[in-house]
């Protein structure tokens, strides 16, 4: 199950290891992807955000986060209602321990960020109870190939994370609409996965469209401006311009999922060049299922970071222990690429200790 | 003067060599810097457009080009009032033909492109007569820095280009604000350049924020907000971030001393890591004085791609060679990349044949 201490592999494993083989001490380049969708303001269903409306500020946060080291855009951090800190955090302090470049690519945004950002012509998602939830999706998904492509000449392989809050009631969403069986298996930030509420939601909204289960199956750019979000959009294009030249690693839970079936549907031979890097609180997840979405679609590996806050003094990070948060902004697969790139020098207890006194500058 | 028949020295040989010695055989990356001003609009200041109020679209139109091989804002390409098109074809066929990526960075744009584009927070600049050009600087120059740090961790070196009609009239202005010489320097993408009425914008500029010929030389950020140009302070950044960690190619013609002046301000100690790279027409005009300029501010080296259209069959190819365009949207820089990452194989015939046929793909 594990190719060293340090990362997990939770499916494919033969096609994980020799995945890994090709990445090893490579030179990778981190993306985060954000977007905003009005499904976050449903009430109870997301946790990224102190409360519903503050979520439209989670995505410029944290990307000012993993820039600055701090958020401009609101005082402190993003963090769930009980106080849990955004996972912003790890990725933060992985790519700076590893010295790893970043970029950021905007499917659509409500909230802008004090942060450079690569602008893809998207607007932000409405709520997917509308059955019309993202305008624009052909040209984001090209443009975005379009930055794939060149960051494909631009490093060894590619990382690719996000930043979307209520993103896995949209992945749901896109999941359904496009033939798999994600009810009951998309995870969630908070504790307790509130599945009955994402599945109403993204009924209504499949029944607003006019859609029923599997009829997008060839037309995900449907699936996407029916039911899905922004972020999926632009995530897909970057896999499908960069993956057909470098491996890319799409560093996400269960949301991972919905951008698979997009680019199988779109292009299925680069998912050769591919795999999901996440983190052990959602491998390990029982109220999620990232295996049973995955092999659904298309066998790629799924590879975890081990992270482990159990021995930590920090209330905060210990929380994700719990199953708080979980994962984001690409938490799993930076760790991942931190690991890897210095050799195990940044192992998971060394990271654990950047992401502790980051959070003690940060929060105190 | 030559270091091979393909690239000219025109400024500082004995660092001219060793800048070439570091950047030969190794890996370019491209970004295009873009910007408006509402000082292009003044008549007969700028060539970059057939009439003064399509100068607006010219910056998207050119890095559309860069991305696609067309435009997708306007019909056709950017050209001059007498139908000479943009040097954009000149930098897409480099480009292509040596495989190097390319990126976009907007300082402030009142026409955004059909293309992904990195976004800094800034407007589009005023005219300069105002007095009050730019709004944002400092914040445009540190975000601009955060992504030229990023990108020096993906490259071995950059080449930096720009597109901003009316961008050598806003460089003037830079340069007179912060004492550099400059009257009769700067070049013109017309055959005849109209210096009295640059000056004579300028010094409205400069009379209306209350600022004297060098009273500015300790303040960059003020000299752009006062009668700079958006793209000079997103430039300026990018130099900024990436020239203490990789060379940095700043490809454009007598604009680059605007950023050169603006950078030694700010942080001199990195100018040793940096050479312009321009084009051959820049450096035999006999309008303007890059050499004149460069050694009033700081001597880094000046190489020039010795472009020569005047075999080409296609009359709007040759009119370069009469002084029309003479440089733009990096075209000089990333020749130069082109030729030294292929070693040679892209020289500067095979360029030539390459833009023919992009020419005529595009213009018929």
């Amino acid at each position: 199950m594990e190719k060293h201490m340090n990362i997990l592999i939770a499916h494919c494993e033969v096609e994980a290891r020799n995945f890994l083989s090709k990445i090893e001490s490579k030179k990778p380049l981190f993306i985060c992807t954000i977007g905003n969708t009005e499904t976050a303001k449903i009430p109870e269903i997301s946790a990224a955000g102190k409360y519903p409306e503050i979520t439209d500020y989670t995505p410029a946060a944290d990307v000012e986060l993993l820039f600055y080291g701090e958020c401009k855009c609101i005082d402190g951090v993003p963090v769930t209602p009980d106080g849990i800190p955004t996972p912003a955090l790890i990725t933060r302090s992985a790519l700076t321990l590893a010295d790893i470049p970043v970029f950021v690519v905007s499917g659509g945004l409500r909230v802008k960020p004090y942060a450079p950002f690569i602008d893809l012509g998207g607007e932000p998602g409405e709520d997917i109870r509308t059955g019309r939830a993202v305008k624009n999706v052909e040209e984001v998904i090209r443009r975005a190939e379009v930055v794939g492509s060149n960051f494909s000449k631009a490093a060894d392989y590619l990382v690719v994370g996000e930043s979307v809050p209520g993103g896995t009631t949209t992945a749901l969403g896109v999941l359904l609409a496009m033939g798999v069986d994600a009810r009951l298996k998309v995870s969630s930030s908070m504790p307790v996965n509130p599945h009955s509420l994402k599945i109403r939601v993204v009924e209504e909204g499949l029944k607003a469209a006019g859609v029923e289960f599997g009829d997008l199956k060839s037309d995900p750019v449907g699936a996407i401006a029916s039911v899905g979000d922004p972020m999926i959009a632009a995530f897909s294009g970057l896999v499908l311009g960069a993956a057909s030249k470098v491996p890319v690693l799409m560093a996400g839970g269960t949301q991972m999922a919905a951008v698979l079936s997009v680019v199988r549907a779109l292009r299925a031979e680069v998912l050769g060049n591919v795999a999901i890097g996440t983190t052990r609180w959602i491998i390990q997840d029982e109220s999620s299922d990232i295996r049973g979405l995955v092999s659904q679609i298309c066998d790629v590996p799924v590879l975890a970071a081990n992270l482990n806050f159990s021995e930590s003094e920090i209330e905060g990070l210990k929380a994700y222990e719990r199953g708080v948060v979980k994962e984001g902004v690409g938490a799993g697969g930076a760790s991942i690429a931190a690991f890897l790139k210095t050799g195990g020098k940044v192992s998971s207890k060394v990271l654990l200790r950047e992401i502790e006194e980051n959070y003690r500058k940060l929060i105190g």
